[in-house]
């Protein structure tokens, strides 16, 4: 049986709860929120799918004890409308940081021992001080990262050629899942070509790595938030874990060189994170990389972790 | 190719067009909204989700144009806001009749010769409008209408006997998607047992059926609105369409003997609605009927049609 | 995680796997059969279609240690041969009960603790004798009984009828999954309404009845065997397990009153039988029960059980 | 709507003709072969099927006259046992010839416009075969071609390190569809990795790549014929066909330079091929195609094409 609890109940955990649940993915769907009402609500609109919907899951209103036994847990609390200001998810960040303590204790004493995946934002951090507050270890936790981010640069790079399935481009979006992010240009293919033999211009690499970090903002500035490529990235990770299919993605993982959750490939299985992948950068990238462990650094550094 | 256009992204809409990309029902989808902005944040979040989403749907920000040579058509235009606040769907009517009237001619203007299946709110009326305005064959248009009334009351019936799955409960909410509804009790069995084997207290009866005809207000209440159910089912009728299933649903169909769009039980194929059901009705279950047909209509007449 | 034994890996117990494996169903897919050289060859065919496949299944070429924590359990050993020889699935009866005897043993020393369905024929009594050899509680372990012809007869009744979705069709085939099944007639309706407002002439129902139980026959005098309707029923059983759906199925159950397996409508959900259904029959349609729940105890009888 | 005509219903095809159905890809369903008896009970057993599917798709046992309106089509006959004797696709060339001259001309005269996938073998040259026969735009018919021994090779390379996603694996297998067929080692990759990072010992590529190449051999020795992994690639064709997903596929398309069809990587959409990659190939992996289609051509002058 797949069992999923989703603390944070806003557009991006509840679109994770229905994309589980339209798909047939999940068999059991737990829904936590302080915001009581906002459960009830989502709990009762998914129920009154189920004579329709082809598949058929469990949805419960629950508190954190229904987590002893659950296999997948997702956090997506937060606070969209400190990011839609100011177009950074450290804007999040001190509402997360109080949030994360409370949830990293709680699930903690709830028992639960599955495979935590964290989108709350700034992902990265958050993550950190989630993996600290509830003692869990560092394999079992990892966050979305800039698994996003790369799913927006590979449709900008598609988008770009024209006529390209997304599906197409390989490579990596590296670092914080936030502005300090940076796409790995050295990683980035067209199927088996490298894309410096479609595109020389360097200012169109800066171009479409802009476009894939602004993208989130775009999204929001129009409809308020993001919801459907976040949910999609997230159930890819749920069904990997359930699975233990070993796939390679880049999310937030623990690097050990860097001492700090950031976005980086690793292979993704029934254990979490089953290995950091061991990939070559260009100096450049490296040094990007080394900037954006900083920054994430610091702004844990600041409150406390 | 399975071509599906959408006019209206509001959570209804929208919300559709997520679940057909999700699960790679629509080869494309056309999206329209007079909210350019929304749009585009729309398209742009469904297409950054193309790389890890199993499926490929061509996602358009569309024009009326691109209806052409679509195969479906929804409508989901809106003022939720208005419903709200009343826990009625007519206050939305003297809106969306304004926007019914804009869409009709333009629908038409299209060339559009697929189905439409209308969702917008009071469906019933609606429905009506945009066929007249449009000259739409009556059988190539229809609303979502009791089927989502008939879902709710169903998980209502399955949650009162506990642990029944909706899916073994048969039978229909009839008459306008909106107050003047009602459960046709005689049609409602669990499994092959009608439900007075099951339930005798008429008590019952009447509060299983204001739990039905109340729920959307409930979930309004708490998340602002309802999308989950309603697209869900939406979903189902665009399945049995493009696979000619000529499945038997409750939607609102034109009945020659109320002479109104109403939620009446119909075999739904690639013609839209094959034929409508000849079921067998109590005289109190008639008489509701009627009553719900002029209540329709009465609105109707109000704003000439 | 969803783990499934399969044992027995003809085209049906091999189609079962595939079923799970092509819609994501099965995060683990164990396959036992004493042919080793066709498991290898089944287990590369699906293992060589993963990098193409939406979703990944762990497909392990199993033995019963497997079994120790699988969650459901298939069994589908058999010998088609001998039923496409004489129309009767008790032609296979003397093979299969010696592959029972080894089996039931088996799965309870290997620790299985799920939920059994098992498919092999003929389905009753094969399902006594394994509940009996395995010790396995009766409510773990059940048939796909008379799921499948009662699918055949809806589809019987919709071709008949011309252009119906067979899942308008509600009702049950019961008894024995064999030669002295029967349609219950007073349960089968079309939509709410029973099939005599739609067919009056008896003839008419003695041919559709004839031709649901024929139809596994004609089938295999055309391809051998059968396959995709088995399977098809047999992974929404494990889709009903595993979600815990509470869905009804006639399917081979204990029933106390005739102290046999047999066909008969159920709740099934994450215990396997949650219950019995308790529907009304006519009598002729209870003696039709009643002699083929004899015939099915006769035939234990004769092999000691 | 999708309409997706099958000729052929041997193993693979009426595989290929159930993923549709089970995952509900299909609309419609047209299944031609000579063999009346054996499409009349295929036809039965996915109709059996239809009231425990999830989805509805319409399955019809067709002549040629269905094909003017369909979609995509799927030529997958074949005699299998020539195969399994010789371990050469080749073996089956005579029978299949004659096939495909009788087979063209037939879809030629059905008015069928849509996009032809074969996979009949040897792959490259029945492709050859029957675009000349139909007179078929070359773009709009390719063969399946190096696409499955391609997912074999990622298996085998995710086998042999251990705990790897095949969907990691990047790069093709080229050439013919049969044993002059070749990994082009120098575009293999595991994540943004060359392979050469992980195995440097070249008697390794030698056995991993006979592996791939053998893979069919191993399956049809062990149950006769290969169905899973062929019907899971096809439908991955049919799929970016419908979704016109721009997807870099190795299929068998017509190379000009080479004069012939031939497995190579190219872009598929719903105009068929959309284009054909212009990759990099080492010196010997030129050669090595090139062999590959002077003995695809050889063959083919043998029978006069």
């Amino acid at each position: 049986m797949r069992k999923i609890g989703i603390i944070g109940l806003g557009n991006v955990g509840i679109t994770v709860a229905y994309t589980l649940f339209t798909r047939g993915v999940a068999d059991e769907l737990v829904l936590i929120d302080p915001k009581s009402k906002k459960v009830r609500a989502e709990e009762n609109d998914l129920k009154d799918a189920l004579s329709c919907n082809h598949f058929h899951t469990k949805v419960i209103n629950g508190d954190y004890d229904q987590l002893a036994n659950a296999d997948v847990l997702i956090t997506a609390f937060g606070d969209i409308k400190a990011t839609a200001r100011t177009d950074d998810r450290f804007a999040e960040f001190p509402i997360n940081v109080e949030q994360a303590k409370i949830v990293g204790p709680k699930v903690k004493a709830s028992g639960f021992k599955g495979i935590w995946i964290n989108i709350s934002n700034p992902c990265d951090a958050i993550t950190t001080i989630l993996k600290k507050t509830s003692d869990f270890p560092k394999n079992r936790i990892f966050g979305t990262g800039t698994l996003l981010d790369t799913s927006r640069m590979k449709r900008q790079v598609a988008d770009y050629l024209g006529n390209q399935d997304p599906k197409n481009i390989g490579g990596y979006v590296l670092g914080e899942h936030g502005n300090s992010q940076f796409t790995a240009w050295s990683t980035v293919s067209v199927g088996i070509r490298p894309l410096s033999k479609y595109i020389s211009d360097s200012s169109k690499y800066k171009k479409l790595e802009e476009n894939a970090r602004q993208g989130a903002f775009e999204v929001i500035s129009g409809k308020g938030y993001t919801s459907y490529a976040i949910a999609t990235c997230a159930v890819r990770l749920i069904e990997a874990v359930f699975a233990d299919a070993h796939t390679i993605f880049p999310v937030s993982v623990y690097l050990e060189s860097l001492d700090t959750y950031i976005g980086y490939p690793a292979v993704v299985g029934a254990n979490g994170i089953e290995h950091v992948e061991d990939i070559s950068l260009t100096t450049a990238e490296k040094e990007s990389l080394s900037k954006s462990a900083d920054y994430i650094k610091g702004n844990l550094a600041k409150v406390g972790y």
